[in-house]
């Protein structure tokens, strides 16, 4: 019989408490869209903390108070930042749940619940790790902080102004983002970055209402409008044509694309959040992205800025006819922006290419913007956590050099020049947002490993 | 003292018991889309005719049934069909109704109802005339036949068929179409024909459910493939592309110039339906069209075909931001076509062209179909009414060669080779298919009498 290191040895023997811990912190509703409960569950959160030793102290903000935690290691000069947040997205559909989205119900080894895998299983998991790190030796090898929020699924509308105004309380060398997802072949997936975005609306005025269509050989027709207008910002070749647009791109650097081939093979397997097949695989649209190799199109999904048309609405929406001249048209878009792009700039660029190509009347108003943030592959807190990853899954990890999607990363950069590295107990089947959010418990076991693993090799 | 008439003088003497019949007629909702009292007021026709004189019989239909009504004449050569509906559109929205819609009440010498303009007020005056000429001389100088219908508000859905499998009691010689208005100069407006229309739906397929949009960089967008597809059919120079369009589109032929020019001047007052000034005044979109002058306006108006869209709908409509990549994307579109352009053929080329231009993934469906119809302006029947009107009024008429909308004139084209002039008792603010419809009384008394001078003149 293998002997295992006292340190695992000990997850082991309370992991059924740790589960408990978890279940409690699901069974707290924390839906910030909605106002309920955020206050017990911040409070549930300081409470565990201060179970397993770590300091804490609720802090208000502007918002949703922030729950901070802080242990002082051997080292004084490394810190580790935690960065996670106690609230969850609303659990409609609830008709679409198989048990109570509140009640961390377990069944086949997965606990189900609204925010088990986003974001309550990884902070539980660090606090745990912590924990245990402190039971067995008394002491850290370094300074540990958390941060957890509660306006992450709310846009973290003033997590920006917390790290700014608390700079030398978060001060930091190593962050670790919130979450991190099992590969469909058993490696544990990796990121480090997001991309950043541009959230738009582009709007043209029609007749001050809709108009019989029998006057559309006179009236301009703002739907019209917007048809030109789009398609002189992206055509068929899905080449963005806003002048500089990709001025600033910068592509991917040797290290980065070793770890992209590294992980393609673990992309293959089953499940979900696999980009690269999916083009093929869904409908019969004609588009250049559906002739390119797996790895160009993983390429292109981690350094490729996009411009999105996320909602066009105009005139009549509903079933069959009606014959109408729109008053409005309005287009709603995102830009998912690479770095070193600027939100800011990019907007600039696009209001001035409207402009240069006749469209002023076309309005446009920003909605949202967030910058792209990357912490460098060479980074040793990614070798630190590559490291803790092969020990504990026995598999190397599936490291992505950024992501597609978008998140608050950028304070951490700006304020506090933090390298992040995101790991975490999800699962490629984990349905973040969606009904039956869940996650397996043998990868929540091992997550509260590869965090103490991850602590120790700072 | 000017001695009229005894036609007119007649008119006079009985116009209190010919408003009364006509707010009788209102009184009956006959609402087709919600099937409301469509019988009810089917036999109230049928009753008024008798009343006055006139040989009626209500004929089924496979929707609601026809009101048709025959008098003979002294010249059994002559026939002349006066087509109307006693159908009418909800009255939605009732809280924005100054009095009961169905009551008929009158106000400053106004009648407001539903249907009281659109069409019952022209299917009453033209019975009442009828009747007067009958009662004055015992008999009528040509025939005349009526046909009711009681669907032109959801479509006409069964008039086409109709008018095919009865053939031999509608044939006529003259066609007078449902309905006209008075100018804001005092001039009584006609019209000759109406334009065809193609209503078509545009599909293009995305992922099976709406995606997170940081999958954009991947996964192709219906939304685009509308908007590139739409760029390719209509430029913002206002020119339709699809090859061969405007093949068949026939120019204004010198006579119809010359009425055109002449109803320039009626339509430069106050009031409804002025197209000419309409892309001026409202609003700052750029367009070709703000630079039209008026006539070139009109001339478009009557004789350019049109692409417009009625509809886009894509992705994420509500307020503020979510950030999705489309399932679908669906725009709704309608070609209003003049002679000879045939809708089938303009489907056939508009496929055609898609496909040609690598859009064959972008599904079409016919809706609608019908025909652009339109008498010539040489045609005895317009000079019959022109010469009415100039009696009855004191005015020239105010002649559209065609118009801007459509209706189910094509039957009677195709089947009857009927040639068809419209005028009426409405005006430039007779607010059809709106709140407060109304009338005037004088438009009213004029509008009988205008019927009566009509069928003294063919």
């Amino acid at each position: 019989m293998q002997v295992q290191k006292p340190e695992w040895q000990y997850v082991d023997d309370h992991f059924e408490e740790f589960v408990s811990e978890l279940r409690e912190a699901v069974k707290r509703p924390s839906i910030a869209a909605q106002n309920i409960g955020m206050d017990e569950c911040a409070q549930y959160f300081k409470g565990l903390m201060e179970k397993h030793g770590i300091e804490a102290r609720i802090i208000p903000t502007a918002g949703y108070p922030v729950v901070y935690g802080e242990v002082k290691g051997k080292d004084p000069n490394k810190t580790v930042l935690f960065y996670d947040h106690y609230d969850v997205q609303p659990p409609d559909p609830l008709d679409e749940w198989e048990s109570d989205p509140f009640a961390g119900e377990v069944r086949d080894g997965k606990m189900y619940g609204r925010g088990v895998s986003d974001n309550k299983g990884n902070a539980c998991a660090r606090i745990q790790a912590v924990g245990a790190l402190l039971k067995l030796r008394g002491e850290l090898p370094v300074n540990v902080k958390f941060l957890i929020e509660g306006e992450e699924e709310i846009g973290s509308t003033h997590l920006s102004d917390f790290i700014r105004d608390n700079k030398d309380l978060l001060k930091a060398d190593y962050g670790v983002w919130e979450s991190g997802y099992m590969s469909p072949d058993g490696r544990p997936g990796m990121y480090l970055g997001v991309k950043g975005i541009l959230y738009v609306e582009l709007e043209a005025q029609g007749p001050s209402r809709d108009m019989h269509s029998g006057s559309a050989a006179t009236v301009p027709n703002p739907a019209w409008r917007l048809v030109w207008a789009l398609s002189t910002i992206k055509n068929e070749k899905e080449e963005i044509l806003i002048p500089g647009f990709y001025d600033a791109v910068l592509s991917p650097t040797e290290r980065e694309m070793e770890l992209i081939r590294a992980s393609m093979e673990s992309r293959e397997g089953e499940g979900g959040g696999n980009a690269a097949s999916a083009p093929r695989r869904q409908y019969g649209v004609h588009s250049p992205l559906a002739d390119l190799s797996p790895l160009d199109l993983r390429i292109r999904s981690l350094f490729g800025p996009t411009a999105n048309i996320c909602g066009f609405r105009s005139g009549y929406l509903g079933e069959g006819q009606k014959t109408v001249l729109p008053a409005k048209a309005l287009v709603k878009m995102d830009f998912r922006l690479v770095p070193e792009q600027d939100p800011d700039d990019i907007y600039q660029k696009l209001r001035k290419h409207l402009d240069k190509n006749g469209f002023d009347d076309v309005k446009t108003r920003i909605i949202t913007v967030d910058y792209p943030v990357k912490t460098s592959a060479d980074h040793p807190v990614v070798k630190a956590a590559e490291e803790a990853a092969l020990a504990v899954y026995g598999k190397p990890a599936s490291i992505a050099p950024t992501q597609g999607g978008s998140g608050p990363m950028h304070p951490f950069k700006e304020y506090l020049n933090l390298p992040m590295v995101a790991f975490g107990v999800g699962y490629w089947g984990s349905g973040n947002h969606g009904p039956n959010e869940n996650i397996r418990l043998e990868d929540y076991r091992k997550g509260i490993k590869m965090a103490m693993e991850f602590i120790d090799r700072l």
